[in-house]
C-alpha cells in the first residue's frame, strides 16, 4: 500500500487476504450487509452461543435440574470462567472471578481496598473526570454511605499523576477512556501509585479483548472488566473482577452473600469468608449469562492478542487516513489520539451534528454510536471486522456528508420530539 | 376421599382429574418418570423459555444488536417485568423492579431503610435466627461497613414480636422459613413494626408464586423475592425488589450505577437519582436472564394464586397423612407446621440419616433436597405437580425405609469421601 497514492477499496481487500485473523469472522453472526462498529458497546454473537445456551436450557436446567449445580459445574463456573479470563489479562488461576456487574464489582473492590488502607488513615479515592460514568456514580454511592470517611477526587487526565499523593488510598482508573479512546500508561501509573502507598483498581471495560493486558506484569492490585463488549458475552453478560494473590489474604468486602461463604451449605448464621478470590462472590449468578459469556471467552483463548492489537491499530490508522482523504471538508474533529501507542481500539470523531450523522450512517447499516455532547464513536473489534469494512464505513460517512442526508435525520429527530 | 380408610393411589388420580390447575403442567418440561419436589430451590423450565431465549439470541442480540435496547425494549425490561411481578404480590405499577440478586437487593433496601430512619437515631436491624443465611450474611456485610452505626439482632421466631421496640430501625424477615416452612403472619408483624416506628422488609423468596401475597394490603414497606424458585425463571434468574410508593420519594441507596441515573445517556460526572423505583437499579442486567424470567412470570399471570394455595396445602396435608399411614415406624420428625394456616408450600421432615435418605430417593427419581443438619425438604409447586406425584413420593420413601436402601447411599457417601 503506497503512502503517497490515495487508498482504494482494492488496498483493503488485499489486507483482508493477508489477515491471519480473518478466519475468526466465520465464528460470529454478522447481520447482512452491515458494518458493525459498536463492539465496544455490545459485541456480536458467537455462533456457538446458540448451541451452548440451548444445551443449558434443555439439558442442564430442564433435564438435570438442581443436580446441575454439581454435575454440570454451575457451582464452579464463576471460578472456571474467571481462570479463563485471567489468561487474557495477564492474571493467574484464582485471581479472577466472573460475576455480577462492573458496578457491583467496583463497589466490592473499593470497599476491600479501603479496608486494606484502613490503618493508614488515607481517605482519598482518586479517579479521572469524565471516567466511565458508572464508575464515578459508584464512588459517589459509596460516599453516600461513608460520608467524610472518604474524599472523592476527580482530575483531568493530564493531572492524574501529580494528583497521586501520600493521601491517596485508592486510584480507580479506566485504562481506555470510553469517550476519547485515550489509553493510559498502566505501568507508569501503577508504579507511581505504589510509590505513594496507594492501591490501584483498573477498569478494563474498554481494553480487555482489544489489546494485550498484563495485570501481574505491571503489578496491578485489583481490576474489573466487562463481559459484553469486546468479549462478546451477550447482552448484560456477567462482569469479572481481579484481585492480586498477594492481597487476597484478609480481603474483606461487604456484599457477603452465601456464595462467598466458606461453607455455603452449612447454613449457619455467621458469615465466614471463603478462602481466596471466592470471598468476592456475593450470591446466585445468572447461569444463562455465565454460560453464554464462556463461549465468547473460549473464542478469545484461541486468538493471539498481539495480532488483535496490531490489526486494531492498523484499522484505526487507515480509518484516520481515509477520513483525511475523503472527509477533510466536513469539519470533523478527532477526539481519539492519532498516536497509536496511546489509542485504544476505537476512533472517536466530534461534530456539531454528531447525532444525526450517526443516525444517517445507521440508516445505511454502518453502526457506530453517539455519545453526548458531540462524539461519534467507531469501535474496532478485530476478530470480526474486515479491512473493507473500514473502507466502507468511511465511504458511507463521506456520502452522507456530501449529500447532507444527515440533515434529514435531524429533521426526523425534531419531528419525533414535537 | 374417606377420612377413615387408608388412602390409595386411586384417590390421588381422582384428585388430579378434578384439579382445575392440572392443564398448567403441560406448559412445563418435566424430566421423564421424575417427581420433582425441589421447585422451592430451582423451578422447572417452562416450555416457552426455549423459544423466547432463542429469539433473544438470534433476533434481538445477533440481528438487532445495540438497537435492541430501544427497539426490543431491553431498557424497559426491569420495569416491565417488575410491573408484572407486582400483580402477583399485591403491588402496583412502579413499585417493583426485576434486577440483580436477592442479596444485592437486600443490601440496597437495608441501606435505603436506614437512610429513612437516620433522623430517628435508631440502630437496630432485627431478623430471625435461622433466617435464610444470605439475608443474615448481607446484614453482617453491611455491619462490616457501618460498624457501631447499626446493631444486628437475631431472635428465635417465637421472640420476634416482643423484640420489635422503639429502638428498631428495620425488621428484615422471610415470611416462609426456607428450612421449616413456617409461615409468619405478615399482617400482624407489619402492623407491630409500624406501631413501633420501624420499617419492614419482607423476603418473599419462599412464598411468592406459592401463595397469595398482598404487600399493599398489609401496608408493607419493602420486599425482595427470587426469580428462580417458584417463579420458574431459570437458574440464577434475576431477583426483584419492592418499595411502597409512599417511600419512594427521597429514597437513597448506595449501589448507584448508571441505570439508576435520571439521565443515563447524558454521561455526566454527577450522579442524579432517577425518579421513583428506577433509582433502585444499579447497572447492566443479564438480558437473557430477564427474558427467561419473564416467561415464568407470564405463566403465573394466567393462574389463580388462591387455587395454587389451596392445591399446595391439600398436597401438603395428603403428604403428611400418607406419611402417618406408611412411614410411622421410621422415626421421622415433622419440622414444618402441621397447621395449614402457618405452613408455606413445603413439607420438611427430620431424620438422623436425612442425607442418605434424600440421596436414595433421588436415585429413584423423587427429587427433594437435604438441608444440614438433618432436614429433608419436599417443595410443592402446584402448577406442575400432580396429586399422584405426592402418592408416589411417599411410596418411594416408604420403600426406601422398608428396604433400608438409604443405607447403601450412606456407604457410597463414606467411600466417596475416603
Amino acid at each position: 500500500m503506497s503512502e503517497l497514492q490515495e487508498l482504494s477499496r482494492k488496498d483493503f481487500e488485499l489486507l483482508d487476504e493477508e489477515d491471519a485473523l480473518a478466519p475468526f469472522r466465520e465464528q460470529f453472526y454478522l447481520p447482512a450487509d452491515t458494518v458493525y462498529l459498536d463492539g465496544n458497546s455490545l459485541g456480536v454473537m458467537p455462533l456457538a452461543a446458540k448451541e451452548r445456551v440451548s444445551a443449558v436450557l434443555q439439558q442442564e436446567w430442564a433435564e438435570d435440574l438442581i443436580r446441575s449445580w454439581n454435575d454440570n459445574h454451575w457451582f464452579d463456573s464463576p471460578f472456571r470462567i474467571g481462570d479463563k479470563i485471567a489468561r487474557l489479562i495477564g492474571a493467574n488461576d484464582g485471581e479472577v472471578i466472573a460475576t455480577d456487574s462492573v458496578s457491583v464489582n467496583l463497589f466490592k473492590l473499593l470497599v476491600a481496598a479501603l479496608n486494606i488502607q484502613q490503618s493508614t488513615g488515607r481517605k482519598v479515592i482518586l479517579s479521572e473526570a469524565g471516567n466511565f460514568p458508572t464508575d464515578v456514580y459508584m464512588m459517589q454511592g459509596l460516599q453516600s454511605m461513608l460520608g467524610d470517611r472518604i474524599d472523592l477526587v476527580l482530575v483531568a487526565r493530564e493531572r492524574i499523576e501529580e494528583a497521586i499523593t501520600e493521601n491517596t488510598a485508592v486510584v480507580l482508573l479506566t485504562d481506555v477512556n470510553y469517550q476519547t479512546g485515550h489509553l493510559l500508561d498502566k505501568q507508569t501509573i501503577t508504579d507511581l501509585a505504589h510509590e505513594k502507598g496507594a492501591l490501584i483498581i483498573w477498569d478494563l471495560c474498554h481494553s480487555a479483548g482489544a489489546l494485550p493486558i498484563d495485570l501481574n506484569g505491571i503489578d496491578a492490585d485489583m481490576a474489573v472488566g466487562c463481559g459484553y463488549k469486546y468479549f462478546n458475552g451477550g447482552p448484560g453478560a456477567p462482569a469479572y473482577l481481579f484481585v492480586a494473590k498477594r492481597l487476597q489474604e484478609n480481603l474483606q468486602q461487604p456484599l457477603s452473600g452465601w456464595w462467598g461463604h466458606a461453607r455455603p451449605f452449612a447454613f449457619v448464621d455467621e458469615y465466614e469468608a471463603a478462602a481466596g478470590i471466592s470471598r468476592m462472590l456475593c450470591s446466585t449468578q445468572s447461569i444463562l449469562g455465565l454460560s453464554c459469556l464462556e463461549v465468547g471467552i473460549d473464542l478469545f483463548l484461541t486468538a493471539d492478542m498481539q495480532l488483535i492489537r496490531e490489526k486494531s491499530l492498523r484499522m484505526g490508522d487507515l480509518f484516520l487516513r481515509l477520513l483525511a482523504e475523503q472527509c477533510a471538508d466536513f469539519n470533523f474533529g478527532i477526539l481519539s489520539p492519532i498516536e497509536p501507542a496511546i489509542r485504544g481500539s476505537q476512533i472517536t470523531l466530534t461534530h456539531p451534528h454528531g447525532y444525526p450523522i450517526v443516525q444517517a450512517m445507521i440508516e445505511k447499516k454502518v453502526i457506530g454510536d453517539f455519545r453526548a455532547p458531540d462524539a461519534l464513536r467507531f469501535g474496532i473489534a478485530p476478530l470480526y471486522l474486515r479491512y473493507v469494512d473500514i473502507w466502507h464505513a468511511v465511504s458511507v460517512l463521506n456520502e452522507i456528508m456530501q449529500t447532507k442526508s444527515w440533515d434529514q435525520e435531524r429533521y426526523k429527530r425534531v419531528s419525533a420530539v414535537t
